[in-house]
């Protein structure tokens, strides 16, 4: 890797906390500049703009938290064990980036502000959304998961509580809304199992 | 009411849909002078700081919210058909300020952020934990709900998933994420129904 790209890796995983903490309006140049110990022109040879550096950095938050979240999550489990387990690893793994969840931080600060950051997010909902999904599915043909059980509607429960209970918990500075999920959770799966 | 409060309420009607879509670091005084149509001076005579008008701002949002979402919970009802009622209204319901939850808004906004927001978006969950929580007792003591349901769980499991809901709802432009949250906190309370 020649230095420029490694310079350039550098700033992403510098600025990436600030993005996640601060948000997209709230985080300038100036703040990567202090964090970093770059000059403006320095940063601005590797990035043209705030919303391109914004733009890596989410990509850099986001490929670390689905890494931490998934580390573990063994693909033999069966698909009711499968689920449990991503449940499990979100109550008990942090998001890899201070600052918390990457996707939830971009979707609600952007849901009415950059529509480039807004678009990163909504696909980062809809990849996670089907990759839950496609267990679900997965667990029907299996026969474990009852056939009635519809993918999307699954995978949008988790996601929104565990999303939720996050931001609970975060908020209170205690994991209880989180294991409170975990429990509603772990209940709803165990209701889908055939 | 003197002419001065009356301006004043009127400068926080117009601030708050601002600072719930672009959060305290994306607001600025100049878009609530745009949005109003003062100059600097008629603004800072009534708000000293833009904390003090974002205070206020969220105060009149959060107000607003959840007046809309209580309205038509009818308190006769039973506990079970109150926390339906309850759901029902926030799947249903917009949150009468542009921009979605201010409560969702203002913790994630400022959970590393402004202090004093951080800290009335936390007493804001407190409070509506504890009128749900109210309620679950309520319903235990009435012999209706299951005597070893913990409401703090069950309040905690409502706001995560109602919440999660919305903001995946926002991002997709749809309410399919908001109406699976509504049939599965349905049935959790069908779950607890003695």
């Amino acid at each position: 890797m020649r230095k420029g790209e490694l310079t350039r890796e550098r700033i992403v995983a510098q600025a990436a906390p600030i993005f996640n903490q601060q948000g997209f309006a709230g985080s300038s140049m100036q703040d990567v500049m202090a964090a970093t110990g770059l000059e403006k022109g320095g940063l601005y040879r590797h990035f043209r703009s705030k919303e391109e550096l914004a733009v890596e950095s989410f990509r850099f938050a986001l490929a670390k938290a689905e890494k931490m979240r998934a580390s573990g999550v063994e693909p033999s489990l069966g698909a009711v064990e499968h689920l449990h387990s991503l449940v499990k690893h979100f109550v008990e793994t942090p998001s890899g980036v201070p600052g918390g969840c990457p996707l939830m931080n971009t979707a609600i600060d952007n849901d009415d502000g950059n529509p480039v950051l807004r678009a990163l997010a909504k696909r980062g909902f809809s990849d996670w959304k089907s990759r839950i999904s496609r267990v679900v599915e997965r667990g029907i043909r299996s026969g474990e998961i009852v056939p009635e059980t519809e993918p999307r509607r699954i995978a949008n429960v988790i996601i929104a509580t565990l999303e939720g209970a996050l931001m609970i918990s975060r908020l209170e500075g205690t994991k209880a809304a989180l294991q409170d999920a975990r429990t509603a959770l772990d209940s709803l799966l165990e209701g889908i199992r055939a």
